[in-house]
């Protein structure tokens, strides 16, 4: 089949004035004469205040800062900027229910309306915690049925999620956070042949940025539907849904909670390795090893994975993070596994690095599912064995100290310390402190 | 079953901090200290950049006007408004293999973001005709199966029109402009069953703003995919496309045009009167009517309008727009059917008016298609009779005649030739000075 994209764009690219003929030019000139005429006296409509009000108060107010370079702009582009910066390394947290991450979206539009808005750590949080429930549970309802038919959970369920933060945030009531949720029913998209592209991490910021929109018109009194969703030909009808609603879904809103199951990657690699980092994470903690003395590490993994990240010689630091062997190698060695400096062009090389990396063996198990790994140390004297399964629950303390260790190193000490003191005082401090964090 | 957007809105907008259990309390802040640090850490990556810099550049520059309040903004948010604003009416012109209104959204999207290069009107007509060229022919891809599977071309097919557009004006090379087309395969959303709401004007603006997004994003180097309209799991695949290819849509492009295939709306009320409206316009183009001595008129119609706009007592404007009968009576006293004033409260109540009214005779008719009608008038002396067919061609110089016509009683007479002179020297005029027409 012809490339629609590349004829249509290489067509555009090379046109030019004298490529049209008589007819296309009589024809566009009528167009725009008309289109001027009809969009005059449509000024005084209300859908074309609304929206023009909407763009109007973006108009030089500084409303949030984007983080990545420190200027006020529109809340709506902060968060579209964010939303990006966010997911960009895709070392952010994930929902199984959901089908993606929930968070990459959420906080983005609540830090950027809550900058503009002046709005407390707490306002914020209830505005976060209330629209992650809500986009776990749409994005349960969409399911893999969604998923499988080309959507990206992230943008199209992180839509309504935002929408649900900037609704609490600019204090919406009841008819118009629905209205606003009707709105976003049809700006919502995104699909999954992006991945791999920049359009993956772009649709954490379109959702975010899309959720401050809805919101807003909402707010100025644009009309949509309040069944915008579930509709004959609303959003989940046109959208790949199955039409069914899983019960977990909609059964206990507001007193039973989906978004606690959610998952954190602890390693800045390829998922398919962090089963067995965190195995071997937890043999460290109650083993010395000496890298000089051990013979051999066998890991066995789910054979899916061996197509993915098994780079036996790993030459760059992108390659790095896609190597059983030389992961390995570096969580003995005492690299920290969670920061994205560690996996770098110079660590392939290192002598030591690449003598104990030919000790590991790496062995197909379809007993194990994808999740699940077993690592076996003969560290000279013994072999050491441990399992690990990702979908294991975590203890609270020991998630809080992962979390914390991953933020120190991601974001420095003195700045993990800083959030993590806001997070626990979230009435007296303001989300313009928490972006500085992040600006600076 | 439920109403999920009201589940939800009601319970985004009810639930309160005490809401919350301690465990969802304990993960939201786990989870924003995770994407604080993996934010943090992203700043640096090309994504996060590249869309910063298109927001950051959007920042205080006054890039571009909004018609209905003058205030400059962002050409993306400028856009936004004036797309709403010229489809607030549904009154610009309509395509039937675009399947919708291709002017909406391309000429917004050359206006906004030719004033911000302070491009001639030259330069936009350019990229204007590339632009709905080739979003004419994506619609007939497309085609009835998008449509009637939910979506609606004017927001979708629309986003790829406007990304040529801007494309263009940016001066995109080939593989820039495809790339952008990749890209806004991801962004382009719209579903039909916001008719009748806000929604569907605002799928222009969002139709216009998206081009210029992906179109500024591509230059600045966003990498999505060059195959993002067909691939696997591609725009056509997720959006009801039925994998048919129609010849024309693909064929003879840049050397034959689609787009002058454009029809254009010449009264301001429902479609299922023009057809009759443009018969009678002709008779009284040869026939001096006299309204006092005419004792009946006939209109021979599709059984489906009945149903649309056969209001028989109209009374209000809005409804005078949906009536066969005061329609006619209006149309044979003189009153301007192209104008939007003449559809008033007043008009329904005059005596006169009434009168004629009820003179007037529907004659439901399944032999003719729903763009065809019959009028017979007895002027008291003799019958005289006249058919229409809305998708007969009109000659250029009567179309001419009318669309200036309709700008006149739209814009005003000087605004009217003011447009119409600089597009016909469209080298010597610039965009600002064609918006100037629009603001003021």
């Amino acid at each position: 089949m012809v490339s629609i994209t590349q004829l249509f764009g290489s067509y555009g690219a090379n046109c030019k004035l004298d490529s049209f003929n008589d007819e296309m030019k009589f024809f566009a000139k009528m167009s725009i004469l008309d289109w001027c005429g009809v969009a005059y006296a449509g000024k005084k409509e209300p859908v074309s205040k609304i929206v023009s009000q909407m763009v109007m108060e973006e108009l030089g107010v500084n409303q949030a800062r984007i983080i990545s370079t420190g200027h006020k702009v529109s809340s709506r582009g902060a968060a579209l900027a964010n939303g990006a910066t966010g997911h960009a390394l895709d070392y952010d947290d994930t929902h199984f229910l959901f089908v993606g991450h929930p968070t990459s979206s959420a906080l983005p539009a609540a830090l950027a309306l809550g900058e503009e808005l002046d709005s407390s750590i707490e306002d914020i949080l209830l505005a976060y915690m209330a629209g992650v429930e809500v986009s776990t549970r749409i994005g349960h309802i969409l399911g893999y049925s969604h998923y499988n038919a080309g959507f990206h959970q992230t943008a199209t369920s992180g839509s309504f999620g935002s929408t649900i933060v900037a609704s609490k945030l600019l204090n919406l009531n009841e008819s118009q956070t629905i209205n606003a949720l009707g709105l976003v029913s049809t700006r919502a998209s995104g699909i999954k042949s992006q991945f791999g592209t920049m359009g993956k991490p772009f649709h954490a910021g379109m959702a975010a940025s899309n959720g401050i929109e809805a919101a807003k018109l909402s707010k100025l009194g644009f009309v949509s539907r309040d069944d915008g969703i579930e509709c004959e030909q609303g959003f989940f009808q046109t959208h790949g849904w199955n039409k069914e609603i899983p019960p977990r879904a909609i059964e206990n809103l507001g007193t039973e909670f989906l978004f606690p199951e959610i998952k954190y990657k602890f390693h800045a690699c390829c998922h398919g390795l962090h089963s067995f980092l965190e195995a071997l994470d937890e043999l460290k903690k109650v083993n010395n090893f000496n890298p000089e003395t051990i013979k051999e590490i066998q890991i066995e993994t789910n054979p899916t994975w061996l197509k993915v990240c098994n780079i036996e010689k790993p030459k760059t630091g992108l390659e790095s993070k896609f190597s059983y062997k030389l992961t390995a190698a570096m969580s003995i060695y005492g690299n920290d596994t969670s920061d994205l400096d560690s996996y770098n062009d110079g660590v392939c090389f290192e002598d030591k690095m690449v003598s104990l990396r030919d000790k590991v063996n790496i062995i197909p198990n379809d007993k194990l599912t994808d999740t699940q790994s077993v690592i076996s140390i003969n560290d000279g004297s013994q072999v050491i064995k441990n399992t690990h399964d990702l979908s294991n629950k975590i203890e609270k303390n020991i998630l809080e100290n992962k979390i914390i260790n991953k933020s120190v190193s991601l974001l420095s000490k003195s700045k993990s310390e800083l959030i993590s003191n806001m997070l626990s005082k979230p009435k007296s401090n303001n989300v313009s402190s928490l972006v500085d964090c992040l600006v600076s």
